[in-house]
């Protein structure tokens, strides 16, 4: 008995930028998952599953806290007594505050999935390239909810920590190879140079800055009838996490670069190019999903 | 290139309860999940994967807020200008007060992945049992953390609303099952009535009146040396949650069942009991786990 829980497309929940992923819909991701396999196939990548909480020692000390503080969700808990909260307790069905005496905790919902992956090589001098690909449920708390920007969504990353020679050339290669994965998929993709959203004072320095060095790579595909979004990046943060976590490579603070895909955004692009049964698509397109063998 | 970011066991990030899986680790997660699919292809389930925040709206209208309000997470935000942010955003080197002005938003963290599944069906008369299998990263901030007691982990879970007769028979026979699926394992289980950890006012009242009537049953078993653990549970919610969500089946509100499984916890007590590398592990455990054929 499934009625009214959804087929191929994601399941709203009430409130925006939050869906259920359904069994058409969930089969594109895995099939999202096995094309990406398939591309990273020629490295060795470390694979990390990743938990959508983050230390917020950690996200404050990367920067996410300073430069975006506007899209992060912090996690807030009730530390009191018993007696305490048979006070507040009235107040969840009178629909009052409840929640007044909530106070944050060590934790943040994770803004992105390699994160983790820096904090986690901490103090390491690396003498070959570190290669880790991630997966995780992310947060960022979105103002809209046009197509494709969810709040809640899977981002899928692989991620390299070496020197900056390495970690150029690698971010050039990749992007090319998923640009031209993106184009076997049948998506019209353009590449662009790409900023952040950051917020607050210095935002405009910041994505100039950003921009002239061209730090991001953003890969924009149709993800709805006239919408077109980034479904994936190409990133390159020179020293920064090499700096802040005091990892080396070759002697040198380390580089890091990442590229990153938004499954739910690439699953609604590929939906919206060939139909929402992936079992049905073009032989060429599912043979650029790892074989479409996805039960 | 993977010195430092874990084999076979979960990764520590430096704050309790929160942890990377790491390949070997990640395997046997996906073992159990091919062997719960197996014991769950008798019905035909709906499959739906569950995102880690809910709307905290269902969650207190669902009770969880009222009966466990020390174990939420609530997921809060920055909602000022940019030029409120200028003031603020020194204090996050400074290690001050940054987030003095968060304020509670419309989501908290998931605290077990069925509540999505009675939300989503709201309103719904049922003239047939739904049979839903959910999958969801969770949260719950536990104040310890002994082995196996983490505060973000995955919970799979088979879950039916339907009449009362129905959830019942059916909460009975998946007991039966799971236990005898666990003994295949080779897990040393025991079958308890259990209560859930009430917090505030009325909890002795709550425990004793769940465990009179048999609402919950653990399995339990050894997770770690000298540590046994709750790691499924088949409960029966009565009308509980077709009330609140206004959900009938054969014209009575509906009754609601679900089993669910802590996907870490389990994979734990298989490592501990058949060693960290799992292509090892005896061929009849491995018939048990979907015929342990992962990669």
């Amino acid at each position: 008995m499934s009625s009214g829980l959804g087929a191929g497309l994601p399941l709203g929940t009430g409130v925006p930028g939050v869906f259920l992923s359904p069994p058409g819909f969930e089969r594109v991701i895995g099939l999202l998952r096995d094309g990406i396999a398939a591309l990273a196939a020629d490295e060795p990548f470390h694979r990390l599953v990743i938990p959508p909480v983050i230390s917020r020692a950690t996200i404050e000390r990367a920067g996410y806290v300073a430069a975006f503080p506007n899209l992060l969700g912090t996690v807030h808990g009730y530390g009191g007594t018993p007696n305490g909260w048979a006070r507040l307790k009235p107040l969840v069905e009178q629909g009052g505050e409840w929640h007044a005496q909530q106070q944050i905790g060590d934790l943040v919902l994770l803004p992105a999935a390699c994160y983790p992956v820096y904090a986690a090589l901490e103090g390491k001098a690396l003498d070959e390239p570190a290669k880790v690909t991630v997966e995780a449920s992310c947060f960022r708390q979105e103002a809209t909810s046009e197509p494709g920007r969810m709040r809640s969504f899977r981002m899928l990353e692989l991620v390299t920590v070496a020197t900056d020679e390495h970690c150029l050339k690698w971010r050039a290669a990749r992007l090319e190879q998923v640009e031209g994965w993106f184009t076997e998929l049948g998506l019209a993709v353009s590449v662009e140079v790409a900023d952040d959203p950051f917020f607050g004072p210095g935002r405009k320095v910041y994505q100039a800055a950003q921009r002239m060095q061209e730090l991001k790579w953003e890969l924009r595909v149709p993800v709805a009838d006239g919408t077109v979004q980034a479904v994936a990046s190409a990133n390159y943060h020179k020293e920064h996490f090499g700096d802040t976590f005091g990892i080396t490579a070759g002697g040198e603070p380390a580089n890091t670069s990442c590229v990153a895909f938004g499954l739910e955004r690439l699953a609604m692009a590929l939906i919206t190019r060939h139909g929402e049964d992936s079992t049905q698509w073009p032989a060429d397109v599912l043979a650029a999903l790892g074989g479409g063998r996805r039960a």
